[in-house]
C-alpha cells in the first residue's frame, strides 16, 4: 500500500519575481499587494478552468449531470501532474487537496456528484469521501455498508464509499462479501491516515481496568495494551463512539477512540497515537456502476472462483506471474455453493483493458476458473 | 443579518482564449489540453502566493506560528475583492470557498491555526469552522461552549467558534451570558444555513403521534407542525441526534434533525425542509485575545452597563442614533448584582477604532453608562 513519487526533473523553483531576502523584513503592503495581484490571476484562470469543463460537459451531452462526465481516471491524471510538478512550499498533500476542491467545484456546476457513505456524519468515511470528492460533491450518510451498495445500484447515489481494509488489520470481510452478490463495479480507491487514543474521565493510567472500542480499533493497538494495560479486560462495542460514551460513566474505563472525537465526551486523553504501526492507515473503495478507462497508474480487484480440484489456483497465478504482472493481494472466501467451491478476491496492477493484463485474465478464463472482474481504478493519489 | 452584494462594475467576462459555440460537441482532447494548461498556471500562482505568504509571516518575526499572522480584517477584504470579481461561471459562494482554502493552506505552513468549536464532529458547528478557517486550520471538538471559552482563554486554541443566535429563534442567551465574565474578544462571525427534515421509521406523517428534537429545532418548525401535525406531542430533547436515536425505536414518533443526518438512524424523510423561515440561518461568533484593525465593513458588539435610572437606555441610544450609526440587535440581561443594573448587548455597524462609533462610544462612557466593547470585526462574507 505505500506509494512512490514518480521521479521528478529539477524545475526552476517558483520564486517570487520580486526576491525577499529572509533576512531583511518585508514591507507588509507591498507583499499584500503582489498576493493580491495573484488571486486576481488564480481567480481568473479557475474562470477559465470552469468554463472549460462546461464545455467537457457539453461534450457528454447538453447539460450533462456531473455524474456523466466524471472521469475518476483523468482526475488522477491531473492530480499526478500536480505532484510531479511541485517543487514547494505547499506540500504535496495540501496541492493535492486544493485540486481535488477546484476540480469539485468545477464538476458540481449542473448538479453536484451524490456519494453515499456509512454514517453517521463525522467519521473516518466522511473524511474519505470529502478527501476523495472534495467538498463540493453531496454525501449522504447511510446506516451501513449494504445500504451504500444498495442506494447506489438503485441510482440514488452516483458512488459510494466503503471501507475495505486496515494496514494493521487486514480486510473487512463485509464489504468484500458484498461483492459475491452485487453487480457494482470499484471505480476508484482513497487511503486515510488514522490515530487511536486511549481516553478515559479521570486521565490516569493506573485507574484504568477496563478497555472498550471497536474490535478493529482493539487490534490495531494490541501491542500497546499488552504492554500498558496488561490486566485490563478489553471489552469490543459497536464503534468507538460508543466506547467514549460508556467509558464517560465510569472512572475505572477507558476508550480507544479518533483523535478529533476525543473530548467530545469530556474524556481526557491518557495516551496517543497508540496503535501499533504508525503507518497505520484505512483504505476504502469507491463503488459506481460504471468502468472507467486506465488512468496509467491503475489497479485491478478481481474475483475468482475455482473448481475444487489440484492445481486450480495454481493456473490462476501462473498466467499472471509469467506476464510480471504483481499481485498486491489475494484472499480466500468460501463461495456459496454451486459448481464453485472457492472464491478469491487477487488485487493486481494494471488495467483490465490494457496489456499484459487483458491477456492474462483471457488465459485464466479459458482453463482455470470463473474471473469477474470488480474494477479497474487508478491508484490513490496521496 | 442579510448581506448586500457590492456593487459591481460590468467586467469583460473570463471567456476561455479560444472560444466554443454551446451548439457544436467540442473535442474533447482538445479541452482538456486547454484544462491542463490553466492547471499548471493556476499551480504556479499558488506556490508564489504561499512564497509571499512567508515573506508576510516573516515581516512579523521569524517562523510566525499561524496564529501570530493570521488576520481576519485582511481574509475579509480579500474574500469580498473575490465577491467583486466574480462573472462566473462559478457562484460567488464556491469561489469564496476556493479561496478560503488557498488562504488556509498558505497560512497553516508553519503552524496550523486551533479552532475550538462545539463537538461532536459532524455538527454545524464544525461546519461553521470549516466555513471560516478552511481545511488546513485544526478543529478541536469540545463539549460545551464554556470550554470553548476556556480553551482559548488558556491558549488551547487559537480561536473559538462558538452559535450565538439563529435567524427565526433569536439569541443562544448561554453564549452571550460567557461574556459577561470571559475577557475574550469577538474577532468574527459566521453564517451558516440550516435546513430541517422530518424523519421517522415508516415515513409516513400519518403514523406520527409524537416529534422529538432540541427546542430550538421545534420552535423553528414550530409553524408547520401546527398545520401538519396540530395533534402530535412536542417533546423537547438534548440534541437532534438523540431525537432521531429515539425516533428510531418506536412506530409513533419522528424526529425533526438535518437533512445529512437523516439516514444515519435509517429513519425515512416524511418532509423537509419544514423550517417556517426559508432563510433559516445560525449565525456564530470568531472569538480570541485579540482585537484586530477595521476591514472597511465591520460590526462591533458592545456590553452595556446601565445604572436603573429614568432615561438611562436613551442616553446610551442618543448619541448612536445622533451620528447615523445603525443598530443590528439589542438584548437587555441582568447583570450580576452590584453598581450596574441592567446589562445589554448591544450590535452597532462600524468599528471602534473608526469615526463616528469611536466618538459616540465616547460620549456613551461619559454620560450613560459603562461601555465593554465585546468586539469589532468584519461582517461575515457570505
Amino acid at each position: 500500500m505505500t506509494k512512490k513519487k514518480s521521479a521528478k526533473p529539477q524545475k526552476p523553483s517558483a520564486k517570487p519575481a520580486q526576491t525577499v531576502s529572509a533576512e531583511t523584513k518585508p514591507d507588509l503592503a507591498a507583499v499584500r499587494a503582489q498576493i493580491d495581484g495573484l488571486d486576481q490571476q488564480i481567480q481568473q484562470l479557475i474562470a477559465e478552468r470552469a468554463q472549460w469543463a462546461q464545455q467537457v460537459g457539453k461534450a457528454k451531452g447538453k447539460l450533462a449531470a456531473a455524474v456523466d462526465y466524471y472521469r475518476p481516471e483523468r482526475e488522477a491524471q491531473v492530480l499526478r501532474r500536480v505532484v510531479d510538478r511541485n517543487d514547494g512550499p505547499l506540500g504535496d498533500e495540501t496541492l493535492v487537496r486544493l485540486f481535488r476542491e477546484i476540480m469539485s467545484a468545477c464538476l458540481a456546476q449542473q448538479e453536484p456528484l451524490k456519494i453515499g457513505y456509512l454514517g453517521p456524519e463525522g467519521t473516518f468515511s466522511q473524511q474519505a469521501v470529502h478527501k476523495h470528492f472534495g467538498h463540493s460533491a453531496k454525501g449522504l450518510p447511510l446506516a451501513s455498508i449494504e445500504e451504500v451498495f444498495q442506494e447506489v445500484a438503485a441510482k440514488h447515489a452516483d458512488f459510494g464509499v466503503v471501507p475495505v481494509e486496515n494496514s494493521g488489520q487486514g480486510t473487512i470481510q463485509s464489504t468484500l462479501d458484498m461483492f459475491l452478490t452485487s453487480p457494482l463495479t470499484i471505480c476508484g480507491e482513497v487511503e486515510l491516515r488514522v490515530h487511536q487514543h486511549l481516553l478515559s474521565r479521570s486521565g490516569r493510567l493506573e485507574d484504568i481496568e477496563r478497555v472498550y472500542s471497536h474490535p478493529m480499533s482493539l487490534a490495531q493497538c494490541s501491542g500497546w495494551l499488552r504492554q500498558n494495560l496488561p490486566k485490563a479486560e478489553k471489552i469490543p462495542v459497536s464503534s468507538n463512539a460508543e466506547a467514549a460514551r460508556r467509558a464517560r460513566n465510569a472512572d475505572d474505563a477507558a476508550a480507544i477512540a479518533g483523535e478529533t472525537a476525543a473530548q467530545v465526551y469530556g474524556l481526557k486523553a491518557i495516551a496517543g497515537p497508540i496503535e501499533d504501526r504508525s503507518d497505520n492507515t484505512t483504505r476504502f473503495l469507491v463503488i459506481g456502476r460504471e468502468l472507467f478507462p486506465p488512468s496509467g497508474h491503475d489497479r485491478t480487484s478481481l474475483l475468482v472462483f475455482i473448481r475444487d480440484r489440484p492445481g486450480a489456483l495454481y493456473g490462476v497465478l501462473e498466467p499472471l506471474a509469467r506476464r510480471g504482472i504483481s499481485m498486491n493481494r489475494i484472499e480466500s472466501r468460501p463461495a456459496h455453493g454451486g459448481l464453485w467451491q472457492y472464491a478469491f478476491f487477487i488485487d493486481v496492477a494494471g488495467h483490465v483493458q490494457e496489456s499484459p493484463l487483458r491477456d492474462a485474465l483471457a488465459e485464466v478464463s479459458e482453463s482455470a476458473g470463473d474471473v469477474r472482474v470488480l474494477g479497474s481504478y487508478p491508484v490513490a493519489v496521496l
